[in-house]
């Protein structure tokens, strides 16, 4: 029993695709794995590396067989990853995704291929690399993996689908991809926007050296850079797929920061500290629930 | 030898002056070292962890004798606990803290302790913990220590002084003050104000429940959510006393914001990219100068 799939397909061996190959050799032995890249160089590495079972020479080679393909590229890339596919596909082979917005990837998926059950998913889980080498087995252990069955999906599919992700460690949560795509905007579209707006800021000031910037990063910026190091790529897709989510979010974010702004220049402690203490709160539950570790993390010595 | 000083009194004992205890034992062991801290709770765990080596009952018992007192207590709270120090002080002792901003420190110090020498200093790390039970030797190794002296102030005495963080484990740097508070703007407290106002945003949204931003923050939410965890108490007093630099910072970020959000409406992705590519390289070159590590860390289960 491999969860209900007897050979899965990759298609996009980066950090996503090389973690669900790594997490299921680990997890299913028994599943066959195969796995594309359009870039030579990440199917050369993927193969060293044993992303998958077999890296294959096309994406028409990788699909041929699969009842189950995962497509792991950019959002922009999907409907010509998908095409791509399309000729080789089996009928009965179950179409997903790892995209981070999910009604635009439903859309292009299903353009593309009309006639194959499409049950879009999305790993809440990553980190600031990317390509073939960032993978790692256990990236989705302990994570949460959205699943947004389109209306009248078969449940079974769902379930197999959802057993799948389960096996690899993951925590399934089915949802509407339209409401998945605002709740995305504010806890990781957002935050991203932010810090890549922050980081750039930085670098460009002309009285402050960007050798400061980075000699005194460890005041807070530093974390910043982090999350502004993500795949270009994937996150210029990101913000161009769920634009309207994210321009909503951003007014929000906006509004508030403005308040703040006003704060500090009437010189109202009571109201920063207030909302100071009121952010503190989040973080207790945030590592409560297992989606982040207690130990001191500014501090990187102390680890 | 200790450093140049043989009696070292720490005022307040949270994060910053627990680390200092710590750190000075740890490398200066016939340094004696002496702390106070108003609260009676802090005063007693303080003794139990040995932040110090003998934590006093009184301001003034603890800087008695000392020829070093560092200030490590919230901006706002500089003076106050200057004044309380002030009838027991050497005439010959020098005066420290460990302040966020510098220009605001040095006027409060030196409008209560006129005839001492004060030579203000702020080393920059930390963590998002606070309180007695923060701190940690080896907060300050490999981090910079910004001392800025005065015009005219007793280059010996600033030697003496960047000997004993030296000896800390920190790397010191002379700069003028105001020049501080415009580089930690930028890589400290501008961060620190925008962590705080997107953890608010997303915990103030109706539609997207708390439980929701919470469940999902492993996105990138979650590392806002750390530095928002800060202590709010210095934080807010960080933002009032270095106004003016925090909200010329401010108006440039959000001039930046304001662009890539009209990049985002109008689908400009050359222009994303090329802003997301730009702030990759930054990233690399706090590795490279070891102000972080470059072990990923979004996916925390891979540490």
């Amino acid at each position: 029993m491999s969860a209900g799939f007897s050979k899965v397909a990759i298609i996009g061996l980066g950090l996503q695709g090389g973690s669900i190959g790594l997490a299921l050799r680990e997890a299913l032995p028994d599943l066959a794995t195969t796995g594309y890249d359009r870039d030579a160089a990440t199917r050369a590495r993927a193969a060293e590396r044993g992303l998958v079972g077999h890296v294959a020479d096309s994406a028409g080679e990788a699909v041929a067989g699969a009842d189950l393909v995962i497509f792991c590229v950019p959002l922009g890339a999907m409907a010509a990853a998908a095409e791509e596919c399309a000729a080789s596909l089996s009928p009965d082979a179950l179409i997903s995704d790892v995209g981070s917005s999910k009604v635009s990837v439903a859309e292009a998926l299903g353009s593309v291929l009309p006639n194959h059950a499409i049950i879009p998913a999305h790993p809440v889980a990553g980190t600031e690399n990317s390509g073939p080498d960032a993978g790692f087995a256990s990236l989705f252990r302990g994570r949460w993996c959205i699943i947004t069955p389109p209306e009248g999906a078969d449940e079974a599919l769902v379930a197999r689908l959802s057993a799948l992700w389960e096996a690899m460690g993951a925590k399934v949560e089915l949802m509407d991809a339209a409401h998945h795509d605002r709740v995305l905007a504010v806890t990781s579209h957002l935050p991203h926007l932010i810090a890549y707006t922050i980081v750039g800021t930085a670098s460009d000031l002309e009285e402050v050296t960007q050798s400061e910037v980075i000699k005194y990063s460890a005041g807070g910026f530093r974390d910043f850079t982090r999350i502004a190091a993500s795949d270009p790529t994937m996150w210029r897709d990101v913000f161009l797929s769920n634009k309207g989510a994210v321009l909503e979010m951003l007014q929000r974010f906006t509004e508030d920061l403005t308040a703040l702004q006003r704060a500090i220049r009437v010189g109202d402690g009571e109201q920063l500290f207030d909302h100071f203490t009121r952010t503190r709160a989040i973080r207790r539950s945030i590592i409560e629930q297992g989606q982040d570790v207690a130990q001191a993390n500014f501090g990187r010595d102390a680890s």
